[in-house]
């Protein structure tokens, strides 16, 4: 119920704003030149609003989209609540049995595809009431229906969004957003990454990622600009920040990477951020991001948490820091963002670990901008929540300067004679020998010592080392504990999307 | 109750957060050159807490400060709701008389007072358990006081502060503000204002003004600096914009016209934003400004709605407009803040007024940003909130761009022949001519027109000018309707901080 001093949180009215404030204005512009106002944007969400009542659906139900970026699936965001349903976006990369799987987890009744991934869900469409294709009756469909008004919920915290965590170990599950997290999270984003009216945020990262970090809604929030990106294609993007006077951009490292490679040398007129989440940076990248003008900056978050809930804000002694330096404590998953209320790094009676960068402890955190829960799956939601707080599932330590650096992940983490092993630790200084091109290192049972680390190596082509040779190469750098006397020469096994099946590589261990 | 994924907003959040992130950097420097880490402000802070639950104050206690801007004022916008209680910052401008009145209608338990006003208050603290002077006991009182954390509210709409309107026709109504109101309108000052963490705010504006306009706690939110000033000394005030690199300041038109008279012409390194409240400014302050390289913005705002609630947002267009045109674009009170959910210009039935820049009605607002209500006055607070909205009481038009312009005070529009008489056009219109040196205008009633407008003009010394010379001189700007016939020659009364009396005006007009 709104009332005079009393409105429901919701990043709806950020929407609503925009067409009051500036509706003639251009809200998005598409990898195709398209430029559509914020007045228009509005009415096509209010269209697709509309069509949703007409089929029944309200609160309580479900939508999914499976598209590119674009106009569509930005309009989704607000279409889709304001007709009181809760949006799920689909990563598009998934396989047609994971859309079957994911469908009827999400319990969608409705689901908007676009032309080129109808393919994909051929036969997940049996339970539902609509599927609508965009490319082919999609346009027909919005520009044929009655308009509704996007209507913020009656209470702030009905849910808004389910996004599918990719559930490598217990299978995929529903987190579930609320519109008081949303809205909070995306205020958050403008604070942390300073977007401004006069921004131009470029569509590098996809929007089915915790819907995009919640920048559908933060850019809004700015009265910035969405400009859309179908496909990460490096040349385009370049031009388009040339073009658009892109000020900010964000994605995984492997965007990064993709634009380190396709960049040309030129400098931009205008300043550009580009924010990493999904894994640090490398020094590489960040100098060569530098070297054209972009600045570098590392978020932290999970889909759990909305997307970003840490940075790691730059302090201002760092740039005299030679780039190796600076890289180094950019990699830090840093400082918690306004929205977010606590970040701790515990022992698992919540303890804090002491800040001496070096204690591993696990990553908690309490914020409005943490998951409602897991969607029909109390279980896991009372185990993620144990104790009223989220547990991350990443190990971390805590700098002297109060900065996090997340070390392994808790499952990965290897327990040796009550010493904590991170495995990445390891990992990494077995990568920085030039024979080895990748390393997995895993927990082995050991009568004595509880866990041993087992190690898992593949060597560059060509390259030759011995077992022998590289454990002498590991007790130069690590305590002796750390250093697996099994080192082990394979191929590593690897999901879909490129993680290594740690779970599979310990059970080669045993 | 806290809890992993809800915690209550609350502006005490952004000083725990500063104190983590950054606890050794520097909150606050003082006028006396004073530097405070964010972690001594909090240790005070959490000392003051410490001592008035000591005093066995808590939820539903209200603690009345009489100060300066200084670290004393600002730590009790922490500490004091850090105890559970709501601070009442009172004005340091009043007469003792006044005083009493405000304490006795807050029910305030202590009172913490600046030695330079404690005369002020000698009649005045006789209900009260303790009195604390500043530059007397107050030091010694807080470090010898056991910290205590300062402590979220348990609900979020619980009252964080209560603020006094001057209270012109019907006395003083203490405005109660929310934690969660609190916490959105400092969000929504970050966001507006542009604060980032290399903000330095100049404390030109009082924080007893609506709690500073939220600055209090904005400029912690963004992890900015506070520069704090004892008295608005516009030779100081630019000797500590240069020192401290201020890059944002704010105040009523008043304030910045001082800066103006002392600008030596000097610009300073960095951007510096001036944000004018309370009225418009004037066409030449802000070109003046501009000469120095200050940008003025203007924002609108009223103690029942936290300070700000709109702002009138520069369009891409103005710079290229001139001065005289610009400045009368940006004397507009514009267009609503993130924060604010609805701003409207509505008939008394709610209709809203077509957006052509001339029909009048009255500015109502739907917002967290809108006070919980009146201290103990039902019946006010059911007036302010008549249909579910805030009345601001003041008379506006919306233009065709969506902005909004305020015209008049809805008790000061004069209603002739059924046609609304907005009394500051017709003063605006006298003021242009030169022999003019104050004007006021205000309703007659009348048999015929139901009322009719009747000016009061005060001369320039020297000048000469007849009834029937202004009242031809109007005719030539305003439609006739407007033209009062009834012009008289007088001083203008006047209350202590400089409004002219209406009412006083209506009853010689009689």
């Amino acid at each position: 119920m709104e009332f005079a001093n009393d409105v429901p949180l919701s990043p709806l009215s950020f929407l609503r704003r925009m067409v009051d404030l500036d509706g003639d204005g251009i809200g998005v512009v598409t990898d195709t030149g398209e430029r559509v106002t914020w007045a228009r944007l509005a009415d096509r969400a209010e269209r697709l609003a509309g069509r949703l009542r007409e089929l029944g659906l309200g609160e309580g139900d479900r939508v999914a989209v499976l598209a590119p970026n674009g106009v569509p699936l930005l309009e989704a965001h607000y279409g889709v609540p304001g007709a009181g349903c809760a949006l799920v976006a689909l990563n598009t990369r998934l396989a047609p049995d994971e859309y079957t799987q994911l469908l009827r987890l999400s319990g969608a009744k409705v689901l908007i595809v676009d032309q080129s991934l109808v393919a994909q869900v051929a036969e997940a469409g049996s339970g539902l009431c609509a599927v609508v294709v965009i490319g082919e009756d999609y346009e027909d469909w919005l520009r044929t229906s009655d308009p509704v008004p996007l209507r913020l919920p009656s209470d702030e915290r009905q849910p808004l969004a389910v996004n599918f965590t990719s559930g490598t170990t217990a299978g995929p599950k529903g987190v579930v957003y609320t519109h008081r997290g949303a809205y909070l999270n995306a205020l958050g984003q403008v604070v942390s990454t300073g977007l401004q009216a006069s921004s131009r945020y470029l569509w590098t990262l996809p929007m089915f990622h915790c819907n995009g970090w919640c920048y559908t809604w933060a850019v809004t929030a700015a009265g910035a600009r969405h400009i859309t990106l179908r496909k990460v294609d490096a040349a385009r993007a370049f031009e388009l920040i040339e073009q658009e006077a892109v000020t900010h951009l964000s994605g995984a490292p492997v965007v990064l990477d993709l634009l380190v490679q396709a960049s040309g040398g030129a400098r931009f007129a205008q300043r550009v951020q580009f924010a990493v989440g999904g894994a640090p940076p490398s020094p590489a990248a960040i100098a060569a991001m530098a070297g054209i003008g972009i600045e570098v900056t590392h978020l932290y978050g999970m889909t759990e948490t909305y997307g970003p809930s840490l940075m790691c804000v730059p302090r201002p002694e760092w740039p005299e820091l030679g780039p190796e330096k600076r890289a180094k404590l950019m990699a830090r998953q840093g400082v918690r963002t306004v929205n977010v209320e606590s970040a701790r790094v515990v022992t698992p009676e919540f303890e804090d670990v002491p800040p001496d960068g070096e204690t591993l402890g696990e990553l908690v955190i309490r914020s409005n901008t943490v998951m409602a829960g897991y969607l029909d799956n109390p279980a896991a939601t009372e185990a993620a929540f144990a104790g009223g707080w989220l547990h991350t599932g990443d190990v971390a330590v805590r700098h002297p300067d109060g900065y996090v650096e997340v070390r392994d992940r808790l499952k990965d983490v290897i327990i040796s004679g009550g010493e904590n092993i991170a495995s990445i630790e390891v990992e990494n200084a077995l990568l920085d020998h030039e024979a080895v091109a990748e390393a997995a290192v895993v927990a082995k049972a050991d009568s004595k010592w509880g866990e041993v680390p087992v190690a898992f190596v593949r060597l560059r082509a060509g390259a030759e080392v011995s077992d022998v040779d590289l454990i002498s190469w590991l007790r130069g750098r690590l305590a002796h504990f750390k250093v697996p006397r099994d080192i082990r020469f394979a191929e590593l096994p690897k999901t879909s999307t490129g993680k290594i099946r740690k779970a599979e590589l310990r059970k080669l261990a045993e």
